[in-house]
């Protein structure tokens, strides 16, 4: 594996110069590595020429001018366009963090295969501030001489670089699963601060409570993991029975004010099945098994 | 205000002895606490006795060699049930801490007006094993005085016992938006899971990262409070927008994968009516202003 102390020497080339873009951009220019920039709409380079980074007026100036080529786009399909601009990637590596579902990364590594490409995909966890921080989570897969060849570059994101595996799916799986629990939380954590509103509780009052739910979210984790493997789930802690009543009062307060309550329904509805299959003495971590139609669990 | 330090000398009485209710009077009894104490069904209090409580055969018994009654049931009804077990409550300090809706709450206010009583709600935000400890968080509300006198019996449930002012729903309104938070989470903890697994993901590998959302949502808390209090919902970190693109790819990973995506489609439905309103570029807590039918922010 390569040194990521070293300075990358390589030239590299960033296509896609949204937020997240020209953060990753401006990261590898004052790293010192040699970067050149392209993005459809021309005039979000300046800011990076300033900084010493070249602009190429086209996909393929960009491409011919690096061997490391990272893609950071809205999303694949903007990826597929960008990459059918120039034909010949014989022996490139794309560095892909486009942020993209497993299927989706898997068609690009076939793309890939079909152009003697090295596919590296990775996945961004934390947002542009963390970028060349220690605060940065990144993930990758695919390749993995690719990677390693590739590491001072990628290690100049900040964070502690991890590599999941040859599956060109794997960071894309983990990112899929970690905003479904981001995007979750968010939706209850905006549906406390309205009901909380609603009956009158002002937002910093709610939150001085509502932030000690954060460390009891990390410590369930742990545990749900630990009962997921082992498949036992006590219910010392609470139960599902109980999680059914308590989601129950909450909705009712909810209809109360005339808040939307379909997150909760829809909520309740797992535990609901789960209860009806004879978990509702379990711990909660069983709900996992309750999340297709059918029971699975 | 009495001092908590000191020993509660009045005789206390236990009504409802499930897991909290006996974790409950358990402590009382360790505080050298005078406990009587009263279940539905009678054996469930025979542990206790042999602890030092005094079992009463009946509400009437329990409330007459009490002046200060904790009610800890199943719900309002059953608090409803077990109160009209007796009828001369003159003068006698009601604490029920009975989990309930604010205006059930207020319901149970008007029952002690009308009854001479003076009565402190409560509300018990964490689970058995935290009570008589540190980590045991208590709300508290309604009559004043009489909650300043309680002081030193409910200081033994452990935490910093917090009173909320005199509304009567006031601990319960505060528990409601934290069970939303609590119930929302974990539907989406356990559906991560759900889908990390589908992956090929194992539980405690997803848990590796997973549990760095816990902070995060911590961190959320504070800004979104913040942000709710100005009514400035900037969208430097993460837009709405991104939310919804993010929300999308996660709806159509677990649609590959047969899992129940009603949590998700109902979230980005909040989403989307805030991105249909014109707030796509604003940050996230933006969404607790749309959450009625009708666009309310
Ligand atoms: N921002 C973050 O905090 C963050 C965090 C983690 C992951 N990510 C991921 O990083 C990727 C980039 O995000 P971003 O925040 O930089 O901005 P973005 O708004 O998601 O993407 C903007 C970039 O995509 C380009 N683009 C869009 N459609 C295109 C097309 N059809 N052809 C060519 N280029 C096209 C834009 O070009 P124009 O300038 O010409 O429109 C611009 O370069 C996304 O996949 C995002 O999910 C972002
Ligand atoms: N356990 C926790 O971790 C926890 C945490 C926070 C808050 N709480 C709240 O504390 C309260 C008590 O909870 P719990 O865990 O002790 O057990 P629970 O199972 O919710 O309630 C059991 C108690 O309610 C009694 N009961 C039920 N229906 C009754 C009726 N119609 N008439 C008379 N008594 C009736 C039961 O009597 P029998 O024994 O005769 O059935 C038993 O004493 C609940 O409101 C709960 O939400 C509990």
């Amino acid at each position: 594996m390569s040194d990521p102390q070293l300075t990358y020497r390589d030239p590299v080339a960033v296509l896609g110069l949204g937020p997240m873009g020209r953060a990753l951009a401006a990261t590898l220019i004052s790293a010192g590595v040699p970067t050149t920039v392209w993005n459809r709409t021309p005039d979000r380079a300046e800011a990076l020429v300033a900084r010493g980074a070249t602009a190429a007026p086209t996909v393929t100036g960009a491409v011919r001018a690096a061997t490391l080529v990272i893609t950071c786009l809205r999303n694949p399909a903007a990826v597929d366009s960008v990459l059918a601009g120039h034909d010949d990637w014989a022996g490139r590596t794309v560095v892909d963090v486009t942020t993209s579902r497993p299927d989706e990364a898997r068609r690009l590594s076939d793309w890939a295969d079909g152009h003697r490409v090295h596919l590296v995909k990775g996945a961004i966890l934390t947002p542009t501030p963390t970028i060349g921080t220690p605060a940065a989570i990144t993930l990758w897969c695919g390749d993995r001489p690719a990677f390693d060849a590739a590491l001072p570059a990628l290690a100049t994101f900040g964070g502690t670089p991890a590599h999941l595996g040859a599956d060109p799916g794997a960071a894309a799986a983990y990112d899929m699963a970690l905003l479904d629990l981001f995007g979750t939380a968010v939706s209850g954590l905006t549906h406390a601060f309205a009901l909380a509103s609603a009956e009158g509780i002002d937002p910093r009052s709610f939150a001085r409570y509502a932030a000690g739910i954060a460390p009891m979210l990390g410590e369930m984790t742990t545990r749900f993991a630990d009962q997921l493997t082992e498949e036992r789930f006590p219910g010392d802690l609470s139960t599902v029975a109980s999680a059914h009543s308590g989601i129950t009062h909450v909705i009712e307060t909810a209809d109360t004010h005339g808040i939307d309550s379909a997150v909760l329904r829809a909520a309740r509805s797992v535990i609901a099945r789960a209860v009806t299959a004879g978990h509702g003495e379990d711990g909660l971590a069983r709900l996992a098994r309750f999340l297709t139609p059918v029971r699975s669990g």
